[in-house]
């Protein structure tokens, strides 16, 4: 069961590698951060760094999918969830200085071609989101192939919008990936309409 | 002028970055891997680390460019130019073991809240590649604003696709990404022939 402090470490772990990234953040600054004795981290996560990043890696790929999936959901259809969802990423990048963005990104690349455990974790919680993407539109009567192959299109915009507009410090890209991904929807639904 | 030593430590630094990112790039192993003495770093970098970086992103921007701009012009129309450089993209992935993929993305996300000269250095390159590929577009005939967008899209569906291929270990997102990419710069000089 998670205790306060364990959850403490985790969300504070989850913020800095957001913003700094897997090498880019420190041991000791997640327990100073955390206010919480060195010795739980090591308690509480007996595998250190790595095994702290791939809870991190796969807590906060669920909060983040779970978050897409209340905005999605309470949007009166999928087309309409899906620019809610990329408005809001727009709202939230200017609002935090262009430092909240996709919570595992930065993290995957730099694991990619360093550590598999943690490759892995990251590959794990992008199949996770692009399954509950391919069943919102499934659902919203696209067929299972092109629902698969829309939902990946959909990950790759944002996250390609997240990377240029925290380059850039504007919210252009997302503005543009709002657009081509609605595009997206939209002619994947027509074609759903036309069959 | 650059010398044979200042283009080995480039070198091998872009070579870092593009695997290990920045923060997991050391000067040791720079100067060790480019077989070059660690004074005849600060000798041509005199601000470290920072002022190296900032030139290997510039120079891989440059370089990465240039390769995407010799497929593109390679191919009879910009349509099947934009086709080679996705299918190109995932056979670089294939035979690199997925190390090989946008030089400067990780690096991007990594700097992006923590260093304000390397965050410019990485908007630049983002923005004179979304330039160059205006032009090509603005070239087939695409009204310019559209041909913006266009730009910023390919990018963002090649950048999603190099994070989610790199992750995944599978080239299935790079295919998606192809795919979808060309469905925009078809519909673009669609919209092109019935002005």
């Amino acid at each position: 069961m998670p205790t306060p402090t364990k959850d403490r470490i985790l969300d504070v772990t989850a913020e800095l590698f957001r913003r700094y990234g897997y090498t880019g953040t420190g041991l000791k600054q997640i327990v100073a951060e955390a206010n919480a004795p060195f010795g739980s981290l090591y308690h509480h996560f007996p595998g250190g760094k790595q095994e702290l990043g791939a809870e991190v890696i796969r807590r906060s790929g669920q909060m983040y999918f779970e978050l897409i999936a209340t905005i999605v959901l309470a949007a009166p259809d999928v087309l309409t969830g899906i620019a809610d969802a990329f408005t809001g990423a727009a709202v939230v990048l200017r609002e935090t200085d262009y430092a909240d963005a996709c919570p595992i990104a930065t993290v995957a690349l730099e694991v990619a071609s360093t550590s598999e455990p943690l490759r892995e974790a990251t590959a794990q919680v992008f199949e996770s989101w692009i399954r509950g993407l391919t069943e919102a539109f499934v659902g919203a009567g696209v067929e299972r192939d092109a629902a698969r192959r829309l939902a990946i299109s959909i990950i790759e915009i944002l996250e390609g919008a997240f990377l240029l507009c925290r380059a850039a410090k504007s919210t252009e890209a997302m503005e543009v990936a709002g657009e081509t991904a609605t595009a997206a929807v939209r002619a994947a639904l027509a074609g759903t309409a036309r069959d």
